[in-house]
């Protein structure tokens, strides 16, 4: 049986690349029958990703059978994954997010987790001398992954190996990193084809603060005018997406890479007092920007109180 | 704030072992403060690895204080580990079982699971070059760990990987390995210290099987009499313990190392139904040899009918 290997199901550049890139190891390094699938449309720079290295575009599943033997990478999250997962034949978990509890396997599996920005980095790390043998695809994607995760290597998740091992990819590539993050950062700051409801969920996580439920969306862009500039719309998508998605509020963080601050977006007065509890600021209107902020993983959800 | 090692609430020889061995490499070489603890009294094997190779017995503990810093080695399974655990910081896993669920973590930790015999030959995967730096006792600590879990070799769990690195330790350490596994055995099945209770808890795990609570206790031994010649006591012992642990039956299990079968202890009808349902035979009296049946993980849970 071919071995699914996925991310989740909002697949951003890691969740797109990694399982690219470990579905190669899987087949040509240690001989199992594995591809890569996405559990969802892939956002725009996973998609120039694909296009700007020639990978095929894979496969989207909507769920699992049971017995399907799958690798899951980027997340252990059972919310971010195909509703039957713990009926997959789950073969081994590569992530690099909080443990959250929920996935159950039958016997004991592969699983590493570590705190690194990106799972292509663990992916690396775990592929030992054997990347030599990767084709330049696989390669350019887990340094897009990387790039993607750390923001180059602007956001406080960046590690010392991020930065190490995304450099001697390049080097191996023959890329330049600056020229090439810009190309890809224009790629997902171009969100013009997304309706307001697809960009509220597009790269977002459901979780529980406080016993409140909170869609918290963060886009990363390098032009955050694009999207700042249909801000009464998005606001006014905001309790239909919320209400959809089983969430009280959609909290819209707009992150400015190269400012390197977040933009807020304050709908109403429960998302003001969640942003005055949480981030030590008084907002005045609709917007609040909160310098420095970058990661929802290591500055947005650590903080939050609702 | 000292980092705290430890293993599951029935210590036996990897969940001694390799917190020690663990708490070694986090100080020495990492340069954390760690020590290992333990989370209940080692049984004789383990008792016998500590004093073979001059450690000290590590504290025992009860429960975690909330925020206490502890690493876990040898399970994942919240309810083989304090009561707290959930509200201690966890900074890393390293296992070779099933994924449970159930434990979470604030932000990404280390983790490591591989489908190993024994958590220990993980940890030497780990070290890596700097096991070199390991004095004798850690080294002594690993490879009896290893020929505990892999019972020398025999149990189906053994990888080729288990095996390399024993006999490389062993080399190192200039021990016979059919000797010193012997001793190690003996030790083990020295039981006589133990009450009828002690004994049908010593080394078992709680599982839900169809519905039915399960205690499932493995007693690992080369003398087997030593435990059948109790069979009435036992038998009687196990509606009291099975009560007072909220498992409708106990299990028993003695598994004779060197003949490679185990004799269940049949003590009632349900027993007998779980027995003939699960192992393919027919019970006829209170005990029946299953041939060749040695480890609980790869052997008895994953056929259990209830």
């Amino acid at each position: 049986m071919t071995i699914q290997v996925f991310g989740h199901k909002s697949p951003d550049t890691d969740s797109t690349g990694s399982p690219v890139a470990w579905a190669w190891y899987l087949s040509e390094i240690r001989g199992e029958d594995a591809k890569p699938v996405l559990l969802g449309q892939p956002n725009t720079e996973a998609a120039f990703m694909l296009e700007r290295w020639g990978i095929d575009m894979p496969e989207i599943v909507e769920d699992v059978a049971e017995g399907q033997a799958v690798y899951i990478v980027d997340t252990n999250n059972p919310a971010e994954l195909p509703a039957s997962i713990n009926k997959a034949d789950i073969r081994g978990i590569v992530d690099h997010h909080k443990l959250t509890g929920g996935l159950e396997t039958k016997g004991p599996i592969e699983i590493r987790v570590e705190p690194l920005a990106c799972t292509a980095t663990i992916l690396y790390k775990m592929m030992g001398k054997d990347i030599a043998q990767a084709p330049t695809s696989v390669k350019g994607a887990m340094l897009t992954a990387i790039l993607s995760d750390t923001l180059e290597f602007r956001s406080p998740t960046t590690t010392q190996e991020d930065e190490a091992i995304a450099h001697g990819l390049a080097k191996d590539l023959g890329v330049d990193i600056k020229a090439y993050a810009e190309e890809m950062f224009a790629a997902k700051s171009d969100v013009s084809a997304f309706s307001d409801a697809e960009l509220l969920r597009m790269d977002s996580k459901e979780y529980e603060v406080d016993g409140t439920q909170l869609r918290v969306s963060v886009l990363e862009t390098t032009a955050p005018s694009q999207i700042l500039d249909r801000k009464e719309d998005l606001k006014a998508a905001m309790p239909k997406v919320a209400s959809e998605d089983g969430a009280h509020e959609v909290l819209l963080f707009v992150v400015d890479i190269l400012k390197e601050e977040a933009t807020l977006i304050v709908p109403n007065d429960r998302v003001k007092q969640i942003a005055e509890a949480s981030f030590d600021v008084s907002v005045d209107g609709d917007t609040v920007v909160l310098p420095g902020v970058m990661s929802r993983k290591k500055q947005i959800m650590p903080v939050l109180k609702a």
